[in-house]
C-alpha cells in the first residue's frame, strides 16, 4: 500500500493558496510565482514550492504557475471539485452562526440539515434552512446523502450525537464540543477549539517580546 | 539576535499537549512518557519528542517526563502563566457565542468587553457581560488594559474594527471576518475560516479513498 504522509499543516496552507489563487483568477492573473503566493499568503517561498511538491506541483523556473491551473488542481486535491453536504447538530449561538456562515457554500459546503432538542428552538428558521428535531437526524442524513458533520451541542451530548451520525452514515466529523470523541477509527474527527486560536497568539506575543529583549542585550 | 523558528503547527499541538498533561495531572498521573502523550493526542511519538526537543524538553529515557513539570512548562511557553485580558467586536450569534465560550477562561483568557454598533444589541447581557457601543471601545481598552482583539464584525467593518482596536493598544488579533487585514507588520494576527477545518475533512475524505483504492489494486 502506498502511504501518502503529507502534513496537516500543508493541507492547511494549500487551502489558504487556494483562496490566493482564485482572488489572483478573479483580477485576471494568469501566472503566478511562489514569491507572489508566498506574499499573498503570508508563508516563507520555499515552504510554498515545498508544499505544492507533495502534489507534483513543479511551475516553471522564471515563469511561475499557471494561475487557473494550479487553483484547480489544488481545490480537486482538497477534494473541492464537487458539493459535499452537512449537517448541524446543536442550533444554540454557535450552530446557528455556523448555519448562516456564508463562506461555507462559495467552497462547495451545503448545509443540508440543523438539529435541536430544544421546544424553543425546533421549528426556527436559520436563513432557508429550518432547525428540525433530532429525532429527524438519521433520516435526513441517509436522504441527503450528508457525509460531513457538525456538532455544535453541550459537551454531554456529543459522544451520543457522534456515534448517531457515524450510525447514520457520516464519514467525517467537526467537532466544536470540548468532549473529545470515542469513534470507530476510519471516522475523521477534527476538533476546533477557539482557545487554541488564542494560545497562538499568547505564543507570539510572549515569544516576540522575548525575541526583541535578545536584541537589545545585543 | 537569537532567532526561534518555531513551526506553527507546533504550537498548535503543545497546545493541545497541554490539555492532555492537565487531564493527566488531574488523575494523578505524575510520570508520562512521549508514547502515552502521543496515543492520548493523536501524534505520533516522534513528532512529540521532536516539538518538545525545541524547549530543550528530553525526558528521561525509561521513565518519561515530570507530567506536572513538562505541563507547567509548556503554559510558560504558550504565554499562559499569566492572565490575558480580551475584547470581542461585534455581538451577532458568532460573538454572542465567542462571549459565552466557557473555554476561555480555564486557558487563562478574559473577556473584558463586548462591543456591537447595533442599538437592537447593544445594552444586552451576554452573561455577566454587557455588550457596549463601540465607541467606548478605545475607553474599555485602555482602561482594561486589553491585549487581544477578537473580530467578528462583518467583512465590510473588519478593517476599521482591526485598526482602531491597534490604535487602542491591542497587539493581537483573532479574525473571524472573511476579510484580510492590513495591518501594521508587527500585530499579531490569526484568521478563522470555519471552511478551512472543513477542508482538512474533505482532503482526508477523498485521499482516504484513494488510498484504498490503491490497496485493493495490489
Amino acid at each position: 500500500m502506498k502511504t501518502l504522509k503529507i502534513p496537516e499543516a500543508t493541507i492547511m496552507r494549500l487551502a489558504v493558496y487556494s483562496r490566493y489563487l482564485e482572488r489572483a483568477e478573479k483580477q485576471g492573473i494568469t501566472t503566478v510565482s511562489s514569491a507572489a503566493i508566498a506574499d499573498g499568503t503570508g508563508v516563507s517561498p520555499a515552504q510554498v514550492r515545498k508544499d505544492l511538491a507533495y502534489f507534483g506541483e513543479f511551475g516553471t523556473r522564471g515563469v511561475g504557475y499557471h494561475t487557473g491551473e494550479l487553483s484547480s488542481n489544488i481545490r480537486r486535491i482538497l477534494g473541492l471539485n464537487r458539493c459535499w453536504s452537512a449537517v448541524i447538530v446543536g442550533a444554540g449561538k454557535l450552530g446557528s452562526a455556523l448555519a448562516l456562515y456564508e463562506g461555507f457554500l462559495s467552497r462547495g459546503f451545503r448545509i443540508v440539515g440543523v438539529f435541536d432538542i430544544d421546544p424553543k428552538i425546533v421549528g426556527k428558521h436559520l436563513g432557508e434552512i429550518e432547525v428540525l428535531h433530532v429525532s429527524q437526524l438519521e433520516d435526513v442524513v441517509a436522504r441527503k446523502k450528508a457525509e460531513i458533520g457538525i456538532i455544535t451541542v453541550p459537551a454531554s451530548a456529543a459522544q451520543e450525537v457522534g456515534e448517531r451520525l457515524v450510525k447514520a452514515g457520516v464519514r467525517a466529523l467537526l467537532n466544536f464540543s470540548p468532549h473529545v470523541l470515542n469513534l470507530a477509527r476510519d471516522v475523521i474527527v477534527r476538533n476546533v477549539d477557539f482557545s487554541l486560536h488564542l494560545e497562538v497568539l499568547t505564543f507570539n506575543l510572549v515569544f516576540g517580546k522575548i525575541k526583541k529583549e535578545v536584541a537589545e542585550e545585543k
